[in-house]
């Protein structure tokens, strides 16, 4: 695992579905994650959406599992023939995939007792050395393996199931953010200012978010940083400096 | 330029900014254009989102434009001093950056003659042998290089953008789609006759999307094809498929 080196605990996102990629579905899985991890200190550091081929979903995995702390999948792990997601993390690892007694026990229970047909038995296919990732909406698990989690592409069993993911995850240092807007000034009077406090504090991450329409226009000036005693120093140093290049028109507000 | 050798034509988004992986910014931007793509019969073959980094930007992008058609770029085009995408494109393709005439005699039209400041000109920073992408909103253009499409993160805008682009695009044939809804069944039961019909047609894409909620489940199927006689037979097949399964609440529906 990598990442780690300077501290950081790092995460990546791989959502995997065609229906993302033709247009079809707009994804809101990774925006949760992000901030789910974020209220941990893991840093989403990159995403990639891949389509439903088992190759590419194979080496986009291998490609992040090796460079972050973890990784995330969204996506694939229905009773479809298109569903291809513990197929692809098997292969990733080089293991078989086996039926999880425990999901076809609970899917068993689920159908009254009755034998599971071939498409149901699929959603109980985890790969060898996998433990199981509660669901608490609908349907069976996700899973874990190695530095991997897999979880549903559906949003509201994606986030039921990230509850049963936080626990697992070596915590880091949170990220805290603060927000600055500015009204009646663009960036190009912005930047100048904010680029001298960015420049002051090159640990942190200061970027500007320009907003307009409805009559008013301005940026979002959001400073984030792990050391809270910086952030409120940066901000203060922020405030003087647009004021000093004659913008006024400043309020910090809650993070949008 | 690779992906073209099956007569498909590929693209890849790529997504420039913290604001996305710090879950602060919703991306809406990658099924605006993977729409818009996919009326020209482009398609839209990978994503990924990178953080304000230049070498991250940087190794993304010769990785992507390497392997696809055409790579459109969105996010990190402003004045301020975390907008390096410009730079990032230049370091990617080896040339400089340079000021274009054109943009600095439009910002300077715009802000009535006087002299630009240097957060403005980093706005007309365009690498060696690109050329201008139109922006029909507000601001400064986009700019193409290779096979290179540098598009504003603002939503309105990129889709602005979008319109100076899609010209210089190579078509291809036109992916259609056609739905069928299934109500009261799960994928459980749709999974064997999907299957079947997908097996029959190994160019076509089939995929399975569950819904439930307001006291109704099911799943919408939708086949996609260049072909158009191909799909209306493969959409027949499947009505007929799922009703041998005993599933007789179905219906086409417009594609969601």
């Amino acid at each position: 695992m990598a990442g780690s080196t300077d501290g950081r605990v790092t995460a990546a996102v791989l959502i995997i579905g065609d229906e993302i990629l033709s247009g079809r579905t707009q994804d809101t899985n990774l925006r949760d994650i992000a901030k789910y991890l974020g209220v941990l200190g893991v840093d989403l550091a990159e995403a990639r959406t891949v389509p439903d081929v088992l190759e590419e979903i194979v080496a986009a995995l291998n490609a992040l599992r090796e460079r972050y702390d973890y990784v995330l999948t969204t996506g694939g792990i229905g009773p479809t023939h298109d569903d291809i997601t513990a197929d692809a993390v098997a292969a990733a690892f080089g293991v078989e995939l086996i039926e999880h007694p425990e999901i076809i026990a609970m899917m068993t229970a689920r159908w009254g007792g009755v034998e599971l047909n071939a498409a149901r038995r699929r959603m109980a296919r985890v790969p060898v050395g996998g433990e199981l990732v509660k669901n608490p909406v609908q349907g069976p698990p996700g899973f874990t393996i190695g530095n991997v989690f897999v979880l549903a592409g559906v949003p509201t069993i994606m986030r039921g199931m990230l509850e049963d993911v936080g626990w697992r995850l070596r915590s880091g240092t949170v990220t805290v953010a603060r927000t600055v807007r500015v009204e009646g000034s663009g960036e190009g009077v912005i930047a100048a200012p904010l680029e001298a406090v960015a420049k002051a504090h090159p640990d942190m991450s200061l970027g500007s978010y320009p907003f307009f329409g409805d009559g008013v226009y301005g940026s979002n000036l959001v400073l984030r940083s792990r050391d809270q005693d910086e952030l409120a120093q940066a901000l203060e140093e922020l405030v003087a400096a647009l004021k000093d290049a004659g913008i006024d028109n400043i309020r910090e507000v809650e993070n949008a």
